[in-house]
């Protein structure tokens, strides 16, 4: 099969530089970014079991977690457009045994897929509330931007009625909402158990957040060694690029 | 005046390494630490007003603070035997006009205080809960570490009520708790505002974090740059320098 076969107008191909997966983008929606690469890498999964990928858009997360678990993979993204590309580059991959998208409402996905039922989640939510929408962009911007289908809260307490007892609920953010996002855990009681920021520099302030919890856990969290993502030469970091192009290296060994 | 007359038996006296301030101290009791001193040059203090240090101990972070602003500072310390030798060591340092040390409880200071009536609050309060205590600790050890004279929710309790509209409660603690004290804030309507996390190397866990809250603000926390300790050749590195014998700079613009 020719891959450009499973391409739609707009669309191309792009190599995620490790264990030959390729991911099909398009200008017209949201591409991928270092945030979900940052995720996939950071994420406590276990090697078999049930692994859900909440707010997956083009199904960038799903596919990296192929190559740290054997675990089977749901993916859930409200959008059909970025829903079936998804699909279409789960195809390419061969991995339709492993990860199975579902164009679903988060918040209603229970309803098909029960409660509790998945030993760890990850979400890479829109980073800003609906009502700080900009009016001109498209709708696929906009979506993966802003909380236009749940609130931060709703799509914590959808993680907390979908993962077990002592799972884990991995989600990528902007520092600013981090009190918020720990206070929304908390009362969802997924206990925030390992934290680690992202820097663009090291004498700079954070620009992302990494949190891990676990459902129904006491509380006690690890900060981990901050993660600098450029070093003095302006180059990418020696722990950016094994993330990058590493292969299986984990960000909770970093 | 001799500054050795001020000397009980077993004190010595300490060069705070800046503005020619010197501190007693006491092989029987808790000597000050590196957190005392990150907190005191990481608290957001206004120039004038009114600025109160809890758990203050032998008073290095109202000493260190007079660096900084020109404000009036009271200091509660509960152990008779600390509070005597911070108010020996504001003498020495002949800076009675402008720390006022308090032998108090810090549950019960408002009934001298009142309500609100400051404009900053530092704390660097004992990391361990009680029940953790190590039975052959002596007192002062054991209070130091412990909270045995109050919890984290009373201490932030106290803050909340001694602190005015819009006031700064700066917080030295360690990250293991950070989630819990977070939440403990902003039950309390303090809002963490400011965060930065301290880490002995670039590569290792941070051990501590400074924590601002602002009294009935709105939630937006600034994640500011890791404060590295060490550097590779395993020395200061020159922030900590900065911090330890440079003076005014404060840790907020770091």
């Amino acid at each position: 099969m020719y891959k450009e076969s499973l391409l739609q107008p707009g669309e191309r191909i792009d190599d995620l530089l490790t264990h030959q997966l390729t991911i099909i983008q398009s200008r017209d929606v949201f591409s991928f970014s270092m945030d979900a690469v940052l995720l996939a890498r950071f994420a406590g999964v276990p090697m078999r079991g049930r692994v859900l990928d909440l707010c997956t858009g083009n199904g960038v997360v799903p596919l990296l977690l192929t190559t740290r678990t054997q675990a089977s993979i749901d993916a859930v993204e409200i959008q059909p457009r970025l829903a079936d590309m998804a699909k279409r580059s789960v195809a390419m991959n061969g991995l339709q045994d492993r990860i199975h998208i579902h164009e679903a409402d988060l918040r209603e996905y229970y309803k098909q897929s029960g409660h509790g039922g998945y030993d760890a989640i990850t979400v890479n939510p829109p980073y800003l509330p609906a009502h700080n929408g900009d009016k001109n962009e498209n709708t696929h911007y906009a979506m993966a931007r802003h909380e236009l289908n749940g609130s931060l809260e709703e799509i914590v307490a959808a993680c907390a009625k979908l993962v077990r007892t002592g799972g884990r609920v991995s989600m990528v953010h902007r520092p600013s909402r981090f009190v918020e996002i720990v206070d929304t855990m908390r009362r969802y009681k997924l206990e925030p158990k390992r934290v680690r920021f992202v820097h663009p520099r090291v004498e700079a302030e954070a620009n992302i957040v990494l949190i891990e919890a676990m459902r129904d856990a006491k509380p006690d969290v690890k900060l981990l060694p901050p993660l600098i993502v450029y070093n003095e030469e302006k180059q990418y970091n020696k722990e950016i690029m094994e993330i990058y192009y590493g292969g299986r290296a984990s960000l909770s060994e970093g």
